[in-house]
């Protein structure tokens, strides 16, 4: 273990240089949606607004237009009528599947969940800070769940689905889970297929963020969870969400939700009233640059090869500084956003608290846990992709600092 | 009155022609799209998506970006912090809104209208049917409210929010109303902002719809509701609607949401946590092609060059074709979308039928009322503004042929 008294020199020196880094939020950097500006002269024209017979410039299309729904069942291998394309933000299907469920139930004949007493979510942890807020806000009880190595536990997850009638639903990132960077194994998807729920109208919310953010080694590969579902007419329980969000332009995107026959029916049926419609054009705009799955798959190629050589800045120092401190481990994941750095117990909050006030953001010990609580004090979610690779370089060298201040044993609070 | 058998063979013979026209929507003409197109182009490199330091491309901004919160600010002579830019669809905003008062409450500390018992709404009518279809989603009562010249009944409406705590809202459409074309008085607007509701949380959704949407003799001018309810500490009371829907593109615009600074505040806690923003590079197009209210004032004019002479052949048909007949009146409004067609008491919805099988689709009578219950069977909207020219003459002369058939004496079901 290195000297405590040259490591809080280097803190100090470092805090003292007033440097400023942020690596709070997944973020795509600069050089990333530079890779995707041909999508703003993708349509210029009237006549390119027309698309099956539709003026895209005009009402309609609720449920959005046909190239973006086929498009999109080729990502997900589902078919085109189990899809509803939205506007920006996959997050506000996410909620706004929520807040239907709430008023109005999941399926014809179900009770709304507002009429249904005390409803919980299982949420595996660390997991997505935005799934836990949709959750806290309409005063969802959160379980936490454990993660084994390939994917949330599913023991845990079995028992508490058939004896909790309250568990209503449950957050999944199954691939490159953020920030685990852990893709569910065909065994966790398949068990998730024939779960077994008390409550009839228990939903899995299947947040496929990385469907197609592989970074090394040709990525993972995601059994079809919907597929399997289907075999065991278990297809009601799944809700799927997908987006361009970190495909195309996060600020300009589109998203899309997947589901049964029944369940988008009933989706549908209040959607129509809820809006006239999201923006038609700006999916021509994706379908002219992204005609099929093989046009994204080369698009994200672009991204990795920005975001690699940053996981691989990571990976290595962590390798290199971090290596052998007891207690101390991270993800090494094969796409997605995150790597998730575990520290002994109780040493979360005091690193990313150091490294804030030495100028490097970090995103708040605990965010990735229901309610902001962290149990262990232990994760830290690293974000590494906004950052250019020099500021990366310097911002690690200082996290590297603090996590081996906290975990000396001369350190005091 | 003109003869029976010569009328019942007109229609005979125009029914015979197999013709189709589409009158049931208010939607933009082809040419009115058209005009628009410039926006396609505004933004068309990478640099051109930074503005105020932020990159437009990438998260954030949930709320709208300053240049369009400052544009719709000075279309609604209200304050930018007064204001949330939306995406494409101001419904979404009046459904959101409507579903957060349900869920959460209007503001801190104001029960959820879902555990407050019976909820009622103030419905003027005729009126927009996607404000009622909104209502009836959500199980809220309707109460049917008269219109005067000027405005709903405002007797009516003192009274009723007075009296009846259940009244939670009510659907305004102030300007050239949605389908009567009529502007509210100064008079009504303050008897408006004056209101003295028993329900705390009552609140007026006030869809500004057709803000600037002038066709005749400069427009009508409406008073600012919210600066008059500010002289009374009631501005709490107004959710403000407007959208760029009839500005741009129906298929590809903006909307927002304007209210006080506790009512935004509140909706701002929650649209947070289920979104992450709203497209802002379709903000920055718009920004681009109207810097201020002048350029959309000159947009709206190049829209009313061409809706003007389709307003002018249906008043013009209507002079001719149906002055005279007892019963049969219509609005002769100064700007909006709408012409409302009123017919002896019985007769809408046959002459919709009628009108329906000889291929000419108008909105179902019933339509602008709650539940789709015209009581009195009188109203037909007539939206003129998406056929051409030659097709709506020949739809009008279809229509008054409809009109007098079923206004006359000889005519039996």
């Amino acid at each position: 273990m290195e000297d405590f008294v040259v490591l809080k020199n280097k803190y100090e020196k470092i805090k003292s240089e007033n440097r400023k880094f942020d690596m709070s939020r997944g973020k795509p950097a600069l050089a990333q949606l530079d890779t995707v500006n041909d999508i703003l002269t993708a349509i210029t024209k009237g006549e390119d607004c027309v698309s099956s017979g539709v003026d895209c410039r005009n009402y309609g299309g609720v449920d959005g237009i046909p190239q973006i729904k086929a498009l999109f069942a080729e990502i997900l291998q589902m078919e085109e009528k189990e899809i509803i394309i939205s506007g920006n933000s996959s997050l506000n299907i996410m909620f706004d599947t929520v807040a239907r469920a709430m008023m109005f139930g999941t399926v014809e004949g179900e009770k709304p969940w507002i009429h249904s007493g005390k409803i919980s979510f299982l949420c595996p942890v660390p997991g997505y800070d935005r799934h836990f807020a949709i959750s806290e806000a309409f005063g969802i009880n959160m379980i936490n769940v454990p993660y084994k190595s390939d994917g949330p536990d599913m023991d845990f997850i079995e028992k508490a689905v058939a004896e909790d009638e309250s568990i209503k639903g449950m957050w999944c990132v199954p691939k490159y889970s953020n920030p685990t960077g852990i893709t569910y194994s065909d065994d966790v998807v398949r068990r998730f297929a024939t779960l077994k729920p008390k409550a009839r109208d228990f939903r899995v919310f299947w947040d496929n963020a990385y469907v197609v953010h592989d970074l090394f080694d040709g990525g993972e590969t995601l059994l079809n969870v919907f597929e399997e579902a289907k075999k065991y007419g278990n297809e009601d329980m799944f809700y799927i969400f997908v987006s361009t969000s970190k495909i195309s332009f996060p600020g300009s995107g589109l998203a899309a939700f997947a589901s049964s026959k029944k369940n988008i029916e009933h989706a549908l049926s209040k959607i129509k009233i809820q809006t006239i419609g999201p923006d038609k054009i700006n999916q021509l705009r994706h379908a002219k640059l992204y005609p099929d799955v093989k046009a994204v798959i080369a698009q994200m190629e672009k991204h990795a090869e920005i975001i690699r050589p940053k996981f691989n800045a990571v990976l290595s120092a962590f390798e290199k500084e971090l290596s052998g401190i007891e207690g101390v481990w991270w993800s090494k994941p094969k796409g997605g956003y995150f790597i998730s750095l575990n520290l002994p117990h109780g040493k979360a909050k005091k690193a990313v608290a150091l490294a804030k006030d030495a100028g490097l953001v970090l995103t708040p010990a605990g965010a990735s846990f229901p309610y902001g609580i962290d149990p262990d004090d232990t994760n830290i979610r690293i974000a590494p992709t906004y950052p250019s690779l020099p500021e990366l370089e310097q911002a690690l060298d200082l996290l590297c600092t603090v996590v081996k201040l906290v975990c000396n044993e001369a350190y005091k609070d």
